[in-house]
């Protein structure tokens, strides 16, 4: 009854398979390999962008802060959410890789509006020198709670960012659940709708650690690549990064994981709704839910992992305490089952 | 006949199976996992440090700058040799990591010889607040041409960075062949010698990318775990990284896997003696020879790689080029003795 | 009548004369001179802290960037009002000197609450390495909108930080208005109110450019040397910033000029307050009113010059526009007189 | 007899007159006053560059680093000397500035070779990505060694650099001095060698501090600004900046200043050369000599002051050691036939 996180299940086992399988004979190091060029060509037929500059990291803060830093000035400021990875949980990574830019925090909840967004645009840049300059709008889909933009709702963010020249970054850490959520196509969620550059994720997805970074516009690939290098980012023994996401992409894998760990959540959902209360529209595979402290209570002692977030164990029974849930695509149903049996007890 | 790098090679089949043994059901992420704690343990016992940090990151460039910028101010320098991969090959990384400290380079070769080293102390901090002030002394080992620096002359420069009360990081990305080659403990080659922080590299003895940092006075442990983080090297499914090392320490992999690996230098430097003068003294698994260019072209166009170092493909056919083998510890040993027969064609 | 700005009046006659008395004969370099060591004095004996250490720079972005920078590791986060100059006016600057620190907005008006604060100390660090680490509480007195801290205030936000571990800064580029406001000691608005560094501001108060930087506690004097280098604020000519802020202290000028600035912001709000709607409890030189658009376009036609903060200059006339009023110290009553007499024509 | 620095001495009174001047009345803050806008026609007029981007700091090592910052990216190196300012006099701000960029120094001495530097040019970016990329060159003329390049060196170090499409910079904390040496124009010295960004020092020509930075191509000028105001170097009071280097400009106060010292050190050359070597070949108000020992003591007690830049004081009397003599536009000449005459005793 592991719903702690994705980042804690196992890889399937095809990415053992790849890893075997790339493990043959010479290689030329630093992403000149032929897994490396192979995959790059997959991802570009993937996005329907021939021309997209791909790069693999191992880290979703690698892959955001390098997106952004090679997006954004020292001197400018990233538009995010409040709850957005890259201000909450990468330990300032954002502003150490721009070398000191700053994060403006659009008002709002996880999903961000093109209106809080043009007036928060609107906000900055009125003091000339003194305040920081405009820089990227970072998105995040599917977002740490949960929701998933609609088509409709990026192509609106974008082009409230293009309206003012700012490109527009997509984390996403979770883009195959929300890809596959939407059912639409990757280049659909990306550049269709005005993303320049995307952060494809494969760690939460089912790998060991991959990201690719996706340019739309190659022009500052190799800026990139500087960065990568000296943010000690760039693997020597590449073609192990390149395999694992090769896998994923291989038969449409990622999107077959990302359903499964979706409707896991789904799954989970139907059950917790008889005794707790579900926070927002969940689409991906997080849900938050607030329970009863004493239900919560039973369901650790039962053994079940996952997240307090907002609440202390201590305190009344009937008072609620708010969890969230993630499921790995591994998760088993008979394990969800068992959760909502003990739910019900 | 791949002479290239020690980075082109497959890992052994103990890494795969590790990874295969690891990916078991669920576990903590970010390094609360089972194999993390366990290999910490092991890491500590391998070195005699039971107080010891350990912190796995997983290039080279991340360990040296990691634990540079742990140990360096903005406004210190780093001294180190001028070949040091730190300077040479780490596109900026220290400087950035550290946020904008000087790099000193110590004049002489590749081993840095501590009469070179207290004058160079002895040329900084002279000009009070206007030059840098003093940082850590970094030394390779074994070093990026090959060398091996004695257990005594680790400790000769340990004695003069102390005593101008300065920490000794050690680039140990090929420490595994410098050991093999001194026939001594890892402790006696670090904390033994005055080694304050060690890097002990699994990258380019077999596997697909870690590194382990250890800090043999722990107090910097939390603040190295922030930097790590705040770089984007923390990994999520931490347990991947833990398990290849695990696969190294276990039974001394990393012993007979450096062993295998300068015994295949040795080979071929028997080889090339009889045509070619290997530069300095190789003791790991790296050489550098003078190569009459008309044999580099024979033994190109047969097949071999390796780096042309000093000189070009044109020229007249006698005149000496200078070329780079390294040696890995996958190398079939009838690949050299093909690649010896050619050269005596 | 220029309400601009208290950065665009003239300096007085005694900044002058000491500039032209400083500059007879040769004198040591970079802080070494005469003025210098006995201005230092001269600060320590009026913040009645002989061991403190005073380092001088020449723009307010400056000393309270290094200060932070000083007091603040890159992992961290410094807490401050929304409307704090460090966050709005500085173009990033705590985030470049720093190497990437977080700026948290503590939520609120421009004076920080104590529960606010500690509630915002509480969120921060909640998620161990990968949220930033607190840091440094920045409190500014005079505020941005005019606002005075009592002496009661500031201990009680010192007391929160400091329960939790983290030093105070203040922002003090009206810290001479501030102290006539409130008629007490530059002691007592700092480290008797638990401060730990201050910035004494002159320019604001009349000097063409200087700030002391007061740590009460010598310990990190020689860091904050080091971070000032480095940043290019180590004047050469050091005697020439000394001799300003020893005008301002000689004979209390400093408490002379800011009570003169303070009267003037509290003649011309008697003069206002008949038509316009003051914001707040101005207590020092600036104020903040709501005044009828045609009113505001009858003062701008007739060559009053203050800032429009909310509004645009067109639409009708009687819907309010918000203005900001700034007195320096050398604003002619006569001017004020001119301009209420304006106000209500 | 102060031959310490020409840092130590007092500003002409043309300066304390224009700063009177300038202290009438209201002024736009932040380098929008008239005095600003005036010098800056004033500054392009005297360069014969009417499109220039003129900005002025208050210190040469923020000059040097706001210009290098502006010029190179953090994974580039600036290519300079071993004894450039830059490298030994900043504590790291051009790294601190830039990021992270690395200094190359290019062997040789004060006076970099186009050869040496075409030579270090190509030794760097042969590494891909691994090592820094090639970014601006800086020249520093007169050189910290009293050493002045011809226009034809200038122009042939500009013609390497921009073959590599590496931009020129020109550290001119001694600018006028070199320009007086060489009785040359502003214009001849700079943009028509080749010179893309320079640095026109008043500091050191008698100023209290003021820079001017000269971008001949506008581009990156409002860059610049940002990069300026993010330093902590834009200066609210801007016009007292602009005051003083105004009276540099008006009657070339700077030129006769300048020649003033370089007269000076001629003098006190001519009286050295019967007792010491001079080393190398002094043109601008710099001279370097080896004097015996026992002289050296003798001046020092009677009152001389000077730097002893190599050697000690203690040790045999007819040893050499190697002293440094500065002299300042205000040394009296008196003083100097008082030093001779001493020498001579």
């Amino acid at each position: 009854m592991f719903f702690a996180s994705d980042n804690g299940g196992p890889v399937p086992p095809q990415v053992l398979d790849a890893l075997a399988r790339a493990n043959e004979g010479y290689a030329s190091a630093y992403g000149a390999d032929d897994i490396t060029l192979r995959v790059t060509q997959k991802i570009r037929t993937l996005f329907e962008a021939p021309e997209a500059a791909v790069h693999l990291v191992a880290t979703g803060t690698a892959a955001n802060s390098l997106a952004l830093a090679t997006l954004c000035q020292p001197f400018q400021t990233v538009f995010c959410t409040p709850v957005a990875h890259i201000h909450e949980d990468e330990c300032n990574a954002p502003e150490f890789y721009t070398g000191g830019a700053k994060l403006t925090l659009v008002p709002g909840g996880d999903l961000m509006s093109p209106e809080a967004l043009e007036e928060a645009i609107l906000s900055e840049e009125v003091r000339g020198v003194h305040g920081p300059q405009r820089g990227p709008v970072s998105i995040t889909q599917a977002t740490e709670k949960g929701s998933v933009y609609s088509l409709a709702q990026i192509a609106a963010l974008s082009a409230v960012a293009h309206r003012y020249g700012l490109p527009v970054q997509l984390d996403g850490a979770r883009f195959a659940n929300a890809c596959a959520a939407l059912g639409c196509t990757p280049a659909e969620m990306t550049w269709k709708s005005g993303v320049d550059v995307a952060v494809f994720g494969g760690t939460k997805c089912g790998l060991m650690g991959v990201e690719a970074v996706i340019f739309f516009d190659p022009a500052k690939s190799w800026e990139f690549e500087l960065r990568r290098k000296r943010g000690g980012h760039l693997f020597s023994k590449h073609r192990y990064l390149a395999a694992q996401i090769e896998a994923l992409i291989d038969g449409d894998l990622w999107r077959d994981l990302a359903q499964r760990a979706n409707a896991r959540r789904a799954r989970l959902q139907a059950g917790l709704e008889t005794v707790a209360d579900i926070l927002g529209t969940p689409q991906a595979n997080i849900l938050f839910a607030r329970l009863p402290r004493g239900t919560h209570r039973r369901l650790q002692e039962a053994g079940a992992r996952y997240y307090l977030w907002d609440g202390t164990l201590e305190g009344p029974d009937d008072a609620p305490i708010t969890a969230r849930f993630v499921c790995d695509w591994s998760l088993p149903e008979a394990e969800i089952d068992r959760f909502i049996a003990l739910l019900n007890d």
